[in-house]
């Protein structure tokens, strides 16, 4: 068939949108998102539907549809297993989504279509071992091995940002102490530009602050930019504990490529230069056999939904 | 063919063995482990001839011949990359031995032997999806995904030991900070051992010792065993990080088995019961999804030597 269609279930709203051949958006379409399970499914369905219909499309010509959700998917099953935002637990995601749409209905975690997306339309295209990891509230992460999604054996591993990085650590949401998530997530770095602001009244962040409002993951890359000794220390430290996750990833796995996606990849290479000048230190004999390269990820919100249309794909 | 031959390189002796269908050795043979690296290639390939002709079998009577090595294996291009036992750096060794050896030679790193020996002949028979840390000097580790073996996109990862459990922690020998390796190694609960010796001249270890003359890693277990409170804090503190390190693994393949082998694992269900007990704190959203079952490696010191047989297949 010459279109997909993908639907991104977001926090805050659901988007929709048709890819075509050349893996563009042709229309999209979108819609908060309101309370309630069945609700929500039902938003998602007429969402898609009405993005396919600005271009004169029906369910019909599309062979299947994808969606991306935030949360524990197991795409084998079709459960959301869980997702924190919305405290839902073991909902059939895919079968109430059938209800509604008549063709069949793959769904995925966001981060790996966000990896699917980049890989067919993004920053990864010809690539086919790719690890991408999304900096925001969280860690997420999703991994491609030999042109397919790798998302453990049961389909709920590659849990990235839940893995180990300070053992007995800082709490993480998850339950567990240390995790990836609680060092190197926006809201980690915002926690850490905090703790440095209070500590050191003299620096440049506070009158950044004043000047934007609140403190966010910029506060730091920011004044760092313009030479803050307090700044540079904090974003120091934030490029080490990314730095020596993304080695140990590297370690496991050989990616050819890694990808940086999420709010805080806005940042550039004021974020990929130091993670590339401190990598080879952090991956396991990286002096013999060399460290895959470090980039930005290219489709920015729009990985989601582009990935999410290809998982029947993939 | 009905026989398969494996040579197992160690930093003491070569170990070459015929295995037959039903996976048992039915003749083997060892030399120890000379210096310089042609020598010992040669002695391989001798150790090998050796063992074949034991059972009235020639090199024709193999379709290959496979080899598990300690070090930094790369089985595609043939070298051994690096190994900080014997100082071999770039080391042509598959060449080198298909000098002495006219059917096609496989190389693998030992650890990864391990694990298809385990899959094949040991306690991971009719799994196939299969992680193993081996626990020895160092923290060695060998991953079967879909029944085949993962070593990393380009052949040179799943370096279990070198990924990091504590961050900016204790110096590892390959030149990274707060590996695994440095706190879940024998060579670490040695150390944790006599730290603990050192604050406490009251733990019964201190007479253990002089039982048996030296720290080992069976010191603290031992001492644990017989209630002793430092000995049991060392063990507890040790299977924290062991099991913290193994969720991390859980949380991204989620492999349907957990094998432990190496010198350690002689400790059995003392070391492993910990594990199993304290393995659902570290994995994420076990509650929900719930961990792989832990078990001890069965195949021991022979592992290396059967999985290296079937490099070439696997």
């Amino acid at each position: 068939m010459k279109y997909r269609i993908g639907i991104d279930l977001g926090g805050t709203s659901i988007k929709a949108g048709v890819v075509d051949e050349a893996h563009n958006i042709i229309s999209s379409h979108q819609k908060p998102t309101l309370e309630g399970f069945e609700l929500v499914v039902a938003d998602m369905a007429e969402t898609a539907q009405i993005a396919a219909e600005m271009v004169g499309l029906k369910w019909d010509d599309f062979s299947s549809v994808g969606v991306g959700s935030p949360g524990f998917i197991n795409p084998q099953s079709g459960l959301l297993v869980l997702s924190s935002n919305t405290n839902w637990r073991n909902k059939p995601l895919k079968q109430e989504l059938q209800k509604h749409i008549p063709v069949p209905v793959f769904i995925g975690n966001d981060a790996d279509c966000a990896v699917i997306g980049e890989m067919i339309a993004g920053a990864a295209k010809g690539y086919r071992n790719i690890l991408m990891l999304t900096l925001g509230t969280g860690v997420g992460g999703g991994l491609i091995l030999n042109g397919r999604l790798f998302s453990g054996c049961d389909g709920m591993g590659a849990e990235f940002g839940h893995t180990p990085l300070i053992s007995d650590g800082l709490p993480c949401a998850c339950g567990q102490n240390g995790c990836l998530e609680v060092y190197a997530s926006v809201t980690a770095l915002i926690r850490q530009t905090k703790e440095a602001m209070k500590e050191n009244p003299e620096t440049q962040m506070h009158a950044h602050v004043e000047k934007y409002g609140e403190v966010s993951g910029k506060t730091a890359f920011d004044c760092a930019r313009e030479g803050d000794v307090v700044a540079l220390r904090v974003v120091d430290q934030y490029c080490n504990y990314l730095a020596n996750g993304i080695g140990g990833f590297i370690t496991l796995f050989r990616p050819e490529i890694v990808l940086i996606g999420g709010g805080l990849s806005a940042a550039g290479d004021t974020l990929l230069d130091p993670i590339r000048m401190k990598i080879g230190k952090f991956v396991f004999a990286s002096n013999y056999i060399g460290t895959p390269q470090i980039e930005r990820a290219a489709l920015g919100n729009d990985a989601g939904m582009i990935g999410a249309a290809y998982l029947g794909d993939i």
